[in-house]
């Protein structure tokens, strides 16, 4: 189960919604601007548009009081928040992943089971993957080492896991450059 | 050993020093700004101003092409990069600490050793920390969850590893909320 309470003003203040499950225009439930987050269960995901586009960032379990700031530790200042869903296949035990050095799975791999904030520091030589499969669980990937900057959601329920390409990644994304991994665990 | 070497431009251009171990002041070594930094062994900590001071911010092994854009994804917008040391407690085996419920060690405790992008998600039930005493190795602390926000670098060689009032942990710092925690491996 999953569940997540946003509200209009900081602090856990004004109107609120609780979803137990996506939604794709947070306009279309009556809701002008989330400005504060509580995240009671499970992991999900935000984007910056409606329908599931644009810059995606993780939300856990916990506390986001002031949207705006929270926002401005993300790659870019998102000053939108218009959709989530729950991520579902987030599993402690049995994340697992391939990277691969070149598009459409090709050339030098390696096996990902763990969390890793630097990828050349347990000897992934490159500063990019050229493509990913995402075998069981789901995964953050990160632009840059110590999971900064662009984020990347990437689950085996979705395209199957194959990520063949940067531009499957995310719509916002606009490099294959990613330096930090790490499982999402609830 | 740890090296690490700064660039004055982005993309590692321009003039550069390669340090290997602390530089407290990057103006007395000739340089008036960094816009890229290589990692290319161990673990650092950089700082907003000299003498190892303001906001701090963790640099794993790999690449940081372009300062600005890296900092925009800080828990503020870092415009100076003024000093920076090795951390050179980091231990992949063996990070332990205690977080305590209140300052000064005591209340509710708990002992950690992984990384834990929700501190809530694994039974710490408060959005804050009270005090935190470092055992062996070393870990970043965050403001957020998802390792997001504020970050705070406690090494068991600093103070003792004992850090009883968040006051301690670090200049920057205004508020107990601590909502993940991470070892720092290399």
């Amino acid at each position: 189960l999953q569940s997540v309470t946003v509200f209009e003003q900081e602090h856990f203040q004004g109107k609120f919604l609780e979803f137990t499950s996506e939604c794709c225009n947070i306009h279309n439930c009556g809701m002008d601007n989330i400005r504060s987050i509580r995240v009671e269960s499970g992991a999900w995901v935000g984007f910056e548009h409606h329908d599931f586009q644009g810059q995606q960032f993780i939300l856990e379990r916990g506390e986001y009081p002031n949207w705006e700031a929270f926002s401005g530790s993300l790659s870019y200042h998102t000053e939108h928040f218009m959709s989530l869903r729950p991520i579902y296949c987030a599993s402690h035990h049995s994340s697992r992943m391939m990277i691969f050095e070149k598009e459409n799975f090709i050339g030098r791999s390696t096996e990902l089971c763990d969390d890793y904030p630097s990828l050349q520091a347990m000897g992934w030589f490159m500063p990019q993957v050229g493509s990913m499969h995402v075998q069981s669980g789901a995964f953050v990937c990160y632009e840059y080492p110590g999971y900064r900057g662009q984020q990347y959601i990437m689950e085996c329920e979705r395209h199957s896991g194959d990520f063949q390409h940067w531009r499957n990644w995310g719509s916002h994304c606009q490099t294959p450059k990613i330096q930090s991994i790490r499982r999402i665990r609830h």
